[in-house]
Parts: structure tokens; C-alpha cells; sequence
């Protein structure tokens, strides 16, 4: 099933790129909550396209409209459903090579799996655009868990060459709340100046370019996920392979781990407070599928954008001959500061299922 | 739901490493298959311990009893459920220091997740013996896709610091069943004897070591997996992620997309013998989450073991004090060997289901 | 999970009826179908409101808007979601009296479920307002079964006293798709006046009437479903039952069965034509929950819709208190003529799924 | 897919009549629950064959094995998997007509289910036998429910021509386990003597005779279920309708709805100390899908068994030619006694998944 995720929190998503809306169901969603419709657009916000240089130019409004699951700004504990409008779609920039398989795209698997009847117009449900709904899904959750005391941070991590600090090193009580505000949020005080040149040295050659997010999320309690198939390393990385660009996931000292020890990669307990702590956190805040009370820490790279200005080979998908493509129209190139809130909604959706799916434990 | 996965072809896995049995159930799996049973214990017999110096001494029979689902040797399109009986418990290896919460396992989690009545003897639910099973359906789902065309190979990427070429620059179309009966399967020739001196290295400073397993599978068609939370890489990161030493997945070029731009990242398409492919396959056969019929080649890190016999700081669960921990018993310094056939029989089983649903859209 | 179902085909309903829009989601649907609009607008004309003195007055026009999922026309393949907006909200009907709860409505139990937060306006998502996407959905389940040679029929069997014969009897080879243009769907000539005059008695009394309608689906293949869990009965009842007024469902003899010897209910296999059948159908197509290639055959029960104008004893919501309620507003007195259209598209759906998870496994 | 249900709870069948061991693997079931041996075998028993001359002659001693998911009598919280040897099986009394069709059974469409590769052998997995892990499953959840203060209680409210009275008409105060010793457990005294005549008529005519179990809930809270795919009615009835001799369920008034008028089927609410009560219960318990506090109420037809000793017409699947079969061996002439107990564990298993889901809300 393409578009439906979850077990406590039922998400359904719809929509193509160039159809009449995209949208989202959140079936499970606790009644009672207030929804914070500020946070909720700034969310949108850092998505939407055309906020540097760095991402494209095309002014998608985004605002979300509610069919259903809220009444007077408060949830009501019914599905809610919400679209948002595709208004500004110029498909005469793609229609011209329309037939010509884009590299790095879902055209070629798209047209496989449905059989030449999907709606191709700019990506169709392939289209990151689709990740607009999910961050609006993402936005109502973590505002949830807000209210429970977990916090997400998201930061690039690394962008091309430039490589930021890692939460691994920084301390987890401190506030990262000022990276909300940052086109491209780092760790390292003035990183996001050479990063945004790599990224515009990497326009200039109209190429593009990939980078590392990484993420933190801080006051969960010991206990959630459970062994095997409910991981919260499965839930949390299949969510996040969810999203096109994403293509490695990891945990902790994730890859890094090859290059340890047991006895360097052990966490060791202590009592701290009344608490049980580790006094490291290679484990990510996870161990065994099962969160252990330590910040959750992970990883993932973001692929350089395929949409690139350079001539590809290529196929026509009519012809069945080998073609050149120039792919026109404005391109991100660098998808790196809209993922961003796209994988801490990512982030949200799988805690607050494992988080529900505790609570149904503890009656 | 810790233990149940699967859309077309339903896994549900039991047992604790020192309860009566460990099992499986696979609800969905065809009708009519004779089972390779040499082929089924050869790969039941690779995960199982006490092959070498590497490797835990411990004699498991593991010989899996089919109690449903086979007749005369042929799957009847019932569920299939096979155990596995816990003969060679030794719970008085663990029995001394049992409150004592083990390092980079889960005990502490467990011990939170089920309020202190886990089975926990030998690590429960979360032990690696839980793995047995898993190869079991792994087996019977690789046997299925063999006869489908579809062949999975699998090795030692990476040792602590020893490195084997990659499937990346491999020819897919050659021979690599030879790896199969390999302790330490690798691409070049000789690598195993030094990763096997690393191995032995940290075992002789009475310590564990890690590293990176690659996977690939070749013969799949293009239009397997769907757009967003059925894609490939979601499926196939799922179950890896559910075992427990698995800590990073990356598919295709994974982390190194980061250096790359998106001139070098695409793939480009053309047309050879008729058949649309693509010139490289840094995507690791999959766009948008569907496989374009290049190999799938994915990537994932196996942490150091956490049972090491050096004395470790960590807290009494029962006296809730600090205490030192010294595991005794009998442990593996590099688990990499044993998880070889964990990690194809989880590619295997997502695959197989992916594969199935398919099946359902060509009707 | 309130709103979704499905395994091969997955539902998402969404909507309040006092709410922006009512929806729903239909993921997995097959691509390349030929939506035909005129059956779909009759289908959702069919259960509207208005068509009779017998069916409240309100005018709803009930149009649906596809947002995704369909390009010129056709299935894309990817999730369909269609809306239907609101509009005709009379709010102040039941604006008066909105914390007395309404006898045999869900006014007390959503208030429980939901902690006093639900939006409660018109019954919420309680309505049967939800059932015009159900209606939508299943028409396109049934245009594309109608492709692979499958037929439903449903008429009215009961109607308060008057009893019309019953598919049981009848000759499976007939033609009853004039059923689909009667407002009383009947077998027997001229019984759907005698069914109009009993729902006029109940209406001149300030009353409602409730009865049974019957459905026979024809053309379906023996294999479809499995045993336990999957049975036909199983997915068949799941869905009628989410209808609120539906409160029981029978299949073949159904509670006929309690009066028979099993020499009278079993139903003999015969070579008819080269092909096995069976001389009898009490069973109603169905054996250990799977298709046997006869007529599928079941019946449910429509309660008497809850609105009615007499006096009725409660409690307010507000005060606790006892207190008498005149429900104002327009309401059918027999909802009967526009269950029809519901319960066909509830066995649609349910059968589409069958078919598709039948598919599977045929390869 | 076949054999798994639940969301919350969920449950995995497996087994044939004559193979190795039927079992069931129960994952989500509350961790630290000491297991009423006494009450699960007993439970066990009432639904094992020979009790008397209604049921079949065969012994099984059907006494579980617990491999996983229990330490020390106490549940861990981890998937339990139980199984039960098949010791006791006459394949002989099968074998002599096994290319026969038994009318009534699912010989043919689990031949083409399975497409002739199934394990035909005593019912194989459409065998009755397979409802012995569901009774013990249920045998847990009805243990823990009562221990929430939820009671179950379940009798033969018709067999052939014997009426009793009905819950409907009972207090629900009063106290029902005493039907748990009866072999026939009915609410009328001296009932169950004509019920076993009935019965023993059937079987002098080598015939069998079906009849309708009632079932009666008390002690749920109101709010548990949700509206459309998870009413109260949906998920017992899926569950009811997996049982092959199940052919109908009604809740409340059921069938009987059709001749009420609305003013007669709604329930009235009262303040009654302080509680939201109904003053009647036409509805069983149930508004809009969702407890309302009042007694749950359904009722179930059971067909006729169709094994019987009288010749029959049937066909051949060998041949594909008419033949003629007289079932030898032992049978049940009335399996009503036997089904009690199964009734009551899909209700059981059921409500509890219905509980847990409502817990995951209450946090």
C-alpha cells in the first residue's frame, strides 16, 4: 500500500504535484489539542520553495486548509484531513520533454508500476511537493509531543565538503530552539555561510548538491518501541526512506561503529539523580529496538537534487531510443534546508505512534 | 506490535532464548513449493554458533520442526509455523550477575518496557538467538525468489579497519554463490584470513568488533515498492533495523551522495538489447522507492558484540547502586559471520512481499 | 483506528457532517479504469436525501471533487481522494437542543469517546452523511469488478410488516439491474407500494420504520477469501456493520440455519456443464469462508432510524439532568431506499479487497 | 491474509487437524498477568470432543504447551505462543473417500484456495480443531477482562425448536456462571434437557441439528470502539464470522429491529445515581459503534453440522465425476456445546483489543 503508515496514528497521504490538491489523513490523533497555527505555517514556511537562492524560485502559498477533525482551532479526536491547493503549477515547463526519462527521478518507475497511467506531471506523487502535507502532519504532532516535554532538532549536518559539529558532542539540555529560525541550521556558529557558498558554487556549475541532516530528540522516556519488528529504529528510518532523497539512515555512532571496539561502544550505566543514565550515548538513545531515557540521535544524507540544468543521456519513454535531456524550469540546488523540517516531522509521526502504542501499555 | 510484520506475507516471530522454543509463523506464503531442506539447514547452520574461533562455542542443533503449513515436503498455502526447541540452555553462565544491567544491551529497556517481568534470561526476546528463526523464513522466502530469477548475495564489506571492494563496482552478472560457503564471505580474494587476524586480535584483548555487511539482488523486475511509505528502502530498512546489532542502512552510494553532485549522483538511462537501464547504478537499483531492474545493492553496520569479558561500570536493577560487571560465558568477539544470513534472509522476506503486492497490481 | 480499512485496497474516511468537506482516501486502486461519472453521480444520487416524502427534504447536491488519483478521466493508480463539500449545513436545526442527547444516536458515546471535544454538529462524524464517500468508493469498486464480470444486486426484502420474496429463491441468471432505478427496489411486482404506504403510516405517526435489505453478488470466482480471519463473511460484516443503523447480517439460510437438519442445509456438488456447483446455495456461495462460485447471498437489518419527532426522555450533556427532547429538523422516517446504495458499495469494497488479495496469490 | 487479527492485540492461527501441532502466537498481551491454569483448561475442555453422546467420540487432550511469552506462570509481556499436539489422529477414518467433496465443508474451495497443494486431511486448517488455540487465547482475555470487571457470559439460546429466554429479557446483575458447568447452559431451567432430546433426535436420523448462541457482556465502560471500521459490531463480528459454522450475527434487538418502529427501538437515557444509564437496551449496548456502558448483547447462528452419516450427492475431485458419500467416522450430531466456548473467546479477544485501543487515548 503506497500511502498509508502506522499503527496508533493512521497517516493516508494524497495527491500529485499538478492534480487539484495534495493532502493528509491523521487518523488517531488525540481529541483536545489546541492547534498552534503559528508554528503550524512557520513549519510550512521552511518547506515552501523560493526562500534563497539556494531553492527554487516557485512561490507555493501552502496554506493548509482543515476539511475535517477540527473544530473552533482544537482537535476533535475525528480523522483530520488537510489539503492544500496546487495553484501554480506551470506544466509547460516540464510538458516540452515530457516523454524523456529524467535521471535520478521516479519517471522510468513510475511509468513501470503504473503501467504508463500515472499522473507524471511534475513528479506526480513522486513530487517533493508531497512532502508538504507530511510536514503539516509532522507540525501537529511534535506540537503534541511538545506538550509531553520531547523536543526535536534538526541541523545539516554536513553539505558537500563542509562538515558541521554532531549532536553526539553537544550537550542535550541545551536550547536548539534558534535553529527554527536558520535557512540552514548548524551547530557550528558561521558554518551556514560556507555551506550556503558550497551550495552556490555548486549552482554556478548548474549542478547540485547532497548533504547529511542530523537530528536530536530530547525528554523521551525509557521504554518506548519494543523488540524486533517495532524498533524504534525501523519506524523511524522507514518514515524516513519514505522521503525520495533519502537514501541512509543511521543511529547513534551509526556507520562509525565499525571502527570500534565493544569495549569503546558499550554504554556505561550509572545512577545519576535517582536515574538510570549512561554516561555515553553511542547507542543513539537506543538499545534493542527500545528507547533507553538518553537523547534518540540520527543521521541521514539527503541525495544532491537530480533535477540539474547539465545535458543527461537519457531514454523516450514513446520512442524507446536513446534521447538527450535538458531539463528547464527552477530547481533547488540544494534540497538541503526544506528537508529539514520534513525529517523532523518525520521524526514526530513515528515517536508519537510508539509513544501512543506505550500508553495503550500502561492503561 | 513487536513481533508481526508484513503486508502480503505476514511473519509473526516468539520465543525467548531460554524459554521452550523460538518461532515463526509466515501467514501468505504460496502453495505448492518443495522445500530445498539441504538448503534450509546449510543456511540455519551459518547463523548457527560454534563454527570457529570467531564464534561462540555454544552447540545449537537448531533443527527447525515444521508443525503447519508443509506436506510431503511442499508448502500448502496454510501458515506455516516452525520452531526451533532451547536445549543447551546454560542459564547459570548468566545466572551470577543477573541484576547486574549489561551494557549495550537491552536489559535495562526490556526491563522497562515489560515492568520487570521479562523473560530476560539470556537476553529474552531480544536475543540474537531470535535471528534463528528469522533465517528459517528467510530461507523458505529466498528458495521462493530463486525460482523467480531473483539471487541475493551477501558480504564483509568492512572489519574494524579491514575493507573489501564493493558490489557498487562489481559485476552483477557474475557467480557469487561461492560466498555461501564462506566463514567470512568477501569480493577479494584473501581479505577473509585478514579480517579473521582482526577479529582475533580483539578477541585476544577480550573485546568485540564490528563492521559493514553489503547485500546484493540481482534478477528483480523494474516496479517493485510504491512511492513513499512502501518503498523499497522503507521496507527493506524495516526489517534490518529490527535486528537488534543493525545500527545504519544505506542503499546504493548511501552516505557517500553527500560528496557527490548531481551530475556524478544520476544514473543515466539508455537502451541496451532492447531493455531500458541505466549506465551506473549509484541509486542502488532503486528511484522513488521502485526498482528500476538494476541490482539492489544496500549497505548496513553491525556494532561490536556488547558481551565483552573486560569488567564494566553499570547499576544493580535491584539495588538500583552502581556495581561492576564482569560477563563471563561464552561470547562472540565478531558476530559479522552469524548475521551474514540474518541480513539476506530480512532482504529476502521484504522482498518477497514487496513482490507479492505486485503480483496483485498485474492481477 | 476509526477510519481506515482494508488490506490490498485501503480506505480513509474522513469528515464531519457540519464540518468544511467529507472525503475519502482509496489507496491501491488499480490504474487505467475509465471512471464512468453518469454510474457514479447515480449511485451518490441514489443516496441523497430528497428524492422522496419518505426521505428527509434537505438538498444536497452531493457532487464529488476528485484532488488526486485521476488524470483525463482514468485511475492513475495512485491514491484517489475525492471530496464532497459541505454546504448546506442548517446548523440551527439542531443548534437548540444540543446537549440533550438523542435516543439511539451517538451523541452520548461520541461525547464519551471523544472527552467532550468532538464536533458533535449533525451527528459529526457519526453522521450518515459519511456515507456518501462510502457510496463514491464503492462505485468505483463495483464499475471495476463489473469489468471482470461481477454483479450486485440489493432490493429491500422487508419494510416494518410486508416481506418480499428473497434471492434465495431466485434464478441467479436474471437480470436485476432495474433495481437501480427503483426508490423501493423490490422482487415482487408491486410490493414497493405496499413498503411506501407502511413507511407513510410510520411517518404520519412522527415514527420510522426500519427492515432488511438483501444483496446477491454474481460472477465471483470460488477461491476468494480464506479461512479464519479472512473469511468472506468476516470482511462482508466488518463493513456493514460500520454502518451505524446496520445491527445484524446473515449469510445464505443465515438464523434459517437454526431450524434445519444438516441433511437440508448442506448444499450436494454436481458436475453441471463441466464445471462443479452445487444443486442448493444455503450457504449463500460461501464454505469455511471462501468462494464456492455461487451466488454470494446475504441480508441485514436496518434499525429504525433514531429521528424521530415524538417526545423522548433523556439527558442533558450540560446539567446531568433528566430532561424530554423534541428533535426538530427534517428526517427520513425510513432510510431504507437510501441504505441500498450503501450496503452495495460496503460488499464492493469488501470483495474488490478479496479479489485483489486473490490476485496475489495467483501470480 | 489468512490466519492473523487484531490491532492492538494481535493473534496468529496456525495449524491443520492433522499435522504436527496447532498453536496460536498472541503478541501485545499485558505483561505481569498470573495465568488461572484451572480456568484456561477447563475452558479448554468444555470445547474438547466426548464430553457426551452430542459430541464426538474422540478424545484429545488438547493440553497446552506455552514455548514462549510465560516465566513462572506469569505472562512477560511477550508474544506468547502456544501450541497443542495432534496426537489422536484416524487419518484412516478419512482416508477411504478423500477425492470426495464433503457438502457443507471447505474440501472444495480449499482445494482451489490452495490450489491442491493443502493439507486436506481432517478439515485440514478449516477444521474445528483449529478453534482449540482460540478458546485458549480467549481463555487469556477473558482472565484479564475480568479482571477490569468485565464478565462474559454465553448460552444456547436455540437449538432446533427449543426456545429459551433471552439476555435481552435478563438481569444483567445477576450471576450467569453457573452456565460455565452446563453442558447445555441455558437461562431457563430444565431447558437444556429438551435441548439434548432435540439433539438426540437429530442423531437417531443420522442427521445433525444447528440452533443460536447468545452472548451477554457487562462490566465494558462506555466509550470503547470508535465510529465506522472499528464499531463495537465490526470487530466482533469479523471475528464470529471466522468461525466456519457461523452464518449470522445480530446485536440487540438484531433482526427483530425490522418490525419496531423507531419509538419502540430507541433507548431512552436516564440519570440514574449519578451514571448516563439507558432505561432499555435495545441497542446491546452499542450507539454508533461505541459502548454505551449498557450489557454488549449479540447473538450467533449455528449451522447444522455437516458432517452426517447419511449418504449425499457430491462430485469427485479426483475424477471430476458425480459419485455418492457416506462420512464414516465420528461426529458431532449438534456442535453447539463445543461452540459456547469459542463464542465467548472471539468476544473476548475482541473487547480487549477494543480496551486497549481505548487505553492508548486515556494515556
Amino acid at each position: 500500500m503506497s500511502s498509508s503508515y502506522g499503527q496508533q496514528l493512521k497517516l493516508s497521504l494524497f495527491g500529485q504535484s499538478h492534480g487539484e490538491a495534495i493532502g493528509v489523513t491523521l487518523d488517531g490523533f488525540p481529541a483536545g489539542m489546541v492547534i498552534d497555527q503559528e508554528h503550524l505555517l512557520s513549519e510550512m514556511a521552511r518547506r515552501a520553495p523560493g526562500q534563497s537562492a539556494l531553492t527554487t524560485a516557485r512561490k507555493e502559498p501552502d496554506a493548509p486548509e482543515f476539511l475535517s477533525g477540527v473544530l473552533d482551532g482544537r482537535t476533535t479526536g475525528q480523522p483530520i484531513c488537510a489539503i492544500i491547493r496546487n495553484t501554480n503549477q506551470r506544466s509547460r515547463d516540464y510538458g516540452e520533454s515530457v516523454d524523456l526519462l529524467r535521471p535520478g527521478h521516479a519517471d522510468y518507475t513510475g511509468h513501470v508500476r503504473y503501467f504508463g497511467f500515472e499522473d507524471w506531471r511534475g513528479g506526480g506523487s513522486f513530487s517533493g511537493r508531497l512532502t508538504a502535507p507530511i510536514v503539516l502532519a509532522g507540525a501537529l504532532c511534535s506540537q503534541w509531543l511538545e506538550r509531553q516535554g520531547v523536543k526535536l532538532a534538526c541541523h545539516v549536518q554536513r553539505l558537500g565538503d563542509v562538515q558541521d559539529a554532531s549532536f553526539m558532542q553537544a550537550d542535550p539540555a541545551a536550547d536548539y530552539s534558534y535553529m527554527k529560525s536558520m535557512h540552514l541550521p548548524v551547530l557550528t556558529q558561521g558554518l551556514d555561510t560556507r555551506m550556503e557558498e558550497a551550495a552556490m558554487a555548486a549552482r554556478n556549475t548548474c549542478d547540485s548538491i547532497g548533504g547529511v541532516l542530523e537530528c536530536m530528540i530530547t525528554g523521551l522516556p525509557a521504554g518506548l518501541g519494543a523488540p524486533f519488528f517495532d524498533s524504534v529504529e525501523s519506524q523511524i528510518s522507514h518514515l524516513l526512506f519514505s522521503v525520495p532523497a533519502v537514501k541512509g539512515v543511521e543511529f547513534g555512532e551509526g556507520f562509525g561503529f565499525a571502527a570500534l571496539r565493544g569495549s569503546q561502544a558499550n554504554d556505561a550505566f550509572r545512577m545519576v539523580d535517582g536515574r538510570i543514565v549512561t554516561t555515553t550515548n553511542h547507542s543513539g538513545g537506543i538499545n534493542g529496538g527500545i528507547t533507553n531515557g538518553m537523547p534518540v540521535i540520527f543521521r541521514c544524507v539527503i541525495r544532491p537534487t537530480p533535477s540539474i540544468a547539465q545535458k543527461q543521456e537519457t531514454v523516450s519513454i514513446r520512442t524507446g531510443e536513446n534521447a538527450e535531456l535538458e531539463i528547464k524550469g527552477r530547481h533547488d540546488p540544494c534540497i538541503l534546508p526544506r528537508a529539514v523540517p520534513v525529517i523532523e516531522a518525520m521524526a514526530a509521526i513515528a515517536v508519537m505512534d510508539l509513544w501512543k502504542e506505550r500508553a495503550a501499555c500502561l492503561k
